[in-house]
């Protein structure tokens, strides 16, 4: 079918990267299984000084420039939850101060004491030793946003399973599947398994998104405007769908050890996804033959990248001009 | 509606009295609102020696002599669950293990070592202290017994909530509406709320009814021949419905302590029951008035005390004859 795109995938990804085609003036049909990815698990945080980025100057260039765009985006989808009160992050022992400090002192965000940190969460535990708030890191609502990206999109959405590239009858072909990139185009894409809870508690009784280091535990505290309360998640490489015992109980403890009240809020949710992690867990973004582009392996950070990459896979489909940002993620650089 | 017997409540009770009634050759009709009852979240476990019948001696008489009733009862009923491997009752700490004990002493059951303990149970925590084998205690499973009980009275439930016992059209009313006795008969009856899970794991992966105290809290584990493993309960004095982050907590953490390898168990069912509660927590038993007969308030032991409710209440209905042993639990004692 000539000067057509298909994207294979319909998560945040491939339909954000669809909806910038459409708008671009693309004759575009989004693929999907019908299963729902790794963003209907996902919090929603949007936190471009992420760890990894700071070991990786090219990556956090991405995730800050992904994180420019998302006020832009939200607005236009219709807010989607976007908030940006900014995220506290904390840490409770001084083994828990002493891994967390690394990240925060690159960051050069000042150190806050408990008191200040309670004044800005009263609900924080005050077992909570020290931290920091970025205010540039906020949040939105995964689910939300592909509500409306399908809305966007309604009539381009075709659910089928593509199990190999060949079926596909376009003249572009836009790989965004997620884990499942690994067996359409043989790239190291790896399933890294997370278990996420969702509670349910008065609105406004946790005001910032929460990120800590409880007793060597990362958990994260994302708290939504209508009361739902995401706690998450397990990082552990393994390919099932099982919600564990284990797995539930570690995230309710660190939770409930760095802010007591959510003992009371109902839990509502236990759910597994699975991000698509790749060998550096950078993302792969590009061409990997005439036909066919891939946009996958966004690992922890496939909502806050989703602008960013539907702008630069956009610009590469319709433009032929590759960011030279591209140069960094090629998806044959291993 | 001469000589005919309606039972207000499809629970354990009021299924298994009306199956008594029915054998007795009583035209019966079980009048049920449709919600699931305490059954349907409660474990099973079938543990005549219970706290609180050493200081009641009459309830221990009940509770012994219904227990002694299950192997008979569970094999008319098709098994429905039956297992009398026996009970682990165990404790963590010495102030687990003080509190424990005094149950023990009184049960005159020999000390086990840990070491005799992991014998009979592998999985037990390194961490158990102590612990005594109940070979008495077993446990069936309410479910199954509800869906037995059910069958045998195909034809004779009726969907039909009761307000007020005026409604019913009939020569005897049995009330065995539970938590909901009180607002049909005035009686002291009230909801002592439970959280209970529903683990899958291994069939075998644990053997015994496993009773525990564990930092304080009691805990049970209650592993099915199929790989189903219930884990209760929260005991609180409330009266709403919701499963909490800090009760779902608490049962993970005293199960994970007591037997590690729950851990990669899936975590299946988040449950909330309400025990039917009496000022003295032993059951209300006999007629209120020359229509009316009572059979609840049964709190932690409607499953154990199932068969001897049913026969009892049956004597009375049928033969006009009470047992002594009803005096003591007489509906109007308070």
């Amino acid at each position: 079918m000539s000067g057509t795109v298909a994207v294979v995938g319909g998560g945040i990804i491939g339909l954000a990267v669809a909806w910038r085609l459409q708008q671009g003036g693309a004759d575009v049909v989004v693929l999907d299984d019908g299963e729902p990815g790794a963003w209907h698990v996902a919090a929603g945080m949007l936190a471009p000084g992420a760890e990894a980025a700071h070991e990786e100057p090219h990556l956090a260039e991405l995730l800050a420039r992904s994180n420019e765009r998302w006020p832009a985006f939200a607005a236009e989808l219709g807010l989607v939850g976007y908030d940006d009160t900014g995220t506290l992050s904390v840490a409770m022992t001084a083994d828990d101060l002493a891994e967390a400090a690394r990240v925060w002192t690159r960051q050069q965000l000042p150190l806050l004491r408990p008191s200040e940190l309670r004044e800005r969460e009263p609900v924080l535990s005050t077992r909570v030793r020290a931290g920091v708030y970025a205010p540039g890191e906020g949040q939105v609502d995964p689910r939300r946003v592909v509500a409306a990206l399908r809305e966007r999109l309604a009539g381009r959405i075709v659910t089928k399973r593509v199990d190999d590239l060949s079926e596909v009858d376009a003249e572009t072909v836009v790989v965004a599947a997620g884990c499942g990139t690994a067996a359409l185009t043989g790239l190291p894409v790896r399933p890294v398994k997370g278990q996420v809870l969702r509670l349910r508690g008065e609105p406004g009784l946790v005001r910032h998104v929460l990120e800590a280091v409880v007793d060597g535990r990362h958990v994260y505290v994302v708290p939504r405007a209508d009361g739902e309360i995401v706690v998450g998640a397990s990082q552990e490489e393994r390919t099932d769908r099982t919600v564990t015992a284990g797995g539930v109980h570690e995230l309710l403890r660190a939770a409930l050890e760095l802010v007591p009240d959510l003992a009371e809020c109902e839990l509502v949710e236990t759910t597994v996804g699975h991000r698509p992690g790749t060998p550096d867990n950078a993302p792969l973004l590009g061409r990997i033959d005439d036909r066919t582009v891939v946009a996958a392996g966004h690992f922890r950070n496939g909502v806050l990248l989703a602008p960013i990459t539907a702008e630069l896979i956009t610009g590469l489909v319709l433009g032929g001009d590759a960011d030279p940002l591209l140069d960094h993620f090629a998806p044959g650089r291993f």
